[in-house]
């Protein structure tokens, strides 16, 4: 299996939120899909460490953000690159409110969704989470949605989240970077199923120093 | 809900292939997904009348190529816009066989996988299948995936595929016509079940002449 063939899927990217128990959360992903029309059905992707599946799992709703081209990284950094169980994503940040009470960003974003949960799949690592759309908007109709390969060109743009892990002098570590985040986990093995405590991505996406 | 906001999600163009009981099939979906990582698994929706659908159902594996840029229109009107029962997709053109017996098309094509199905997931007109690939190639390392978006600039530049119902002076026609491939619907009233005979999208597809 050669995996630069899973390198030619073209993807949007996405925020998804939601909050309940008095906590609320987003994260990025690049999995959002229309699966139905009649009804409009979307389909989602989590990982299930992730601290915002486990909310949706409680409130059975989120909201949905099409990212622009024009994003600053900051915020995907912000929602992508940590995790909503230690940080309060969404202070300090420009935000709306759907009907469902679903914090979702309002700056870096052209168009938004309101789904109520119909049904989920466990597929291993993660679950497919099947929401009914129940608000949609424009909310830039100028500006083109940022693809996943022009998130890749951004990214490498530029400098990687501060933290001790990225501190080290790399060229002197033997270890595994995630390739989402630039995570170092400083060992000789890499665990199969190992999750970036950063970014959340699966031993898959550390490439060996 | 504003229609255009699920415009603003990002897809690529693939054709997703089996063959069982001595047929073989194809048709052209935008919905292939990488679900996980470990193991690679990759999620499709069909819609339930689809052809291509009913055999996987018996086959339990499918073939998917990724669509490059300079595919040809020809293929994609092949296999999306006219039903695999009645037509052999396949014949007279260039095609390979992975290790399961599914055909591919290998003109037009940059990446291909096979898969074994693993779980489905009824949600409505359409199934979620989710599949575990076993086989990954890349086909074309040169020339970047079709996008969709960059499909419809595409379908817009060519001739809708010729049949009774487009011949019609569409200037003098009371009804709906199909925005995928073109086909007209001469009624006053659209119902709300319709699916294209032609290319198999559902009713929201449709719009008012």
């Amino acid at each position: 299996m050669d995996s630069k063939a899973f390198f030619k899927l073209s993807y949007g990217v996405y925020i998804i939120s939601t909050s309940a128990d008095g906590r609320e959360s987003g994260c990025v992903i690049n999995t959002l899909t229309q699966v139905t029309s009649s009804p409009a059905r979307l389909s989602i992707a989590l990982n299930k460490e992730n601290y915002t599946f486990k909310l949706i799992e409680t409130s059975g709703t989120f909201s949905a953000v099409v990212l622009s081209d024009d994003v600053e990284m900051d915020l995907i950094r912000r929602f992508g690159f940590q995790c909503g169980k230690d940080v309060e994503k969404y202070d300090g940040i420009p935000h709306g409110r759907d009907s469902l009470y679903n914090p979702y960003p309002t700056e870096g974003v052209c168009a938004r969704f309101t789904c109520r949960v119909v049904s989920s799949m466990d597929v291993g690592t993660h679950m497919i989470i099947v929401g009914e759309a129940v608000e949609a908007e424009v909310l830039d109709s100028q500006t083109p949605a940022l693809t996943y390969s022009n998130y890749h060109l951004k990214k490498n743009g530029t400098t990687p989240p501060k933290a001790p892990s990225y501190q080290a002098d790399t060229d002197k570590v033997t270890g595994w970077r995630c390739s989402v985040c630039g995570y170092i986990l400083e060992s000789e093995t890499l665990p199969p199923d190992f999750i970036c405590p950063v970014c959340g991505k699966d031993a898959s996406y550390f490439v060996k120093l």
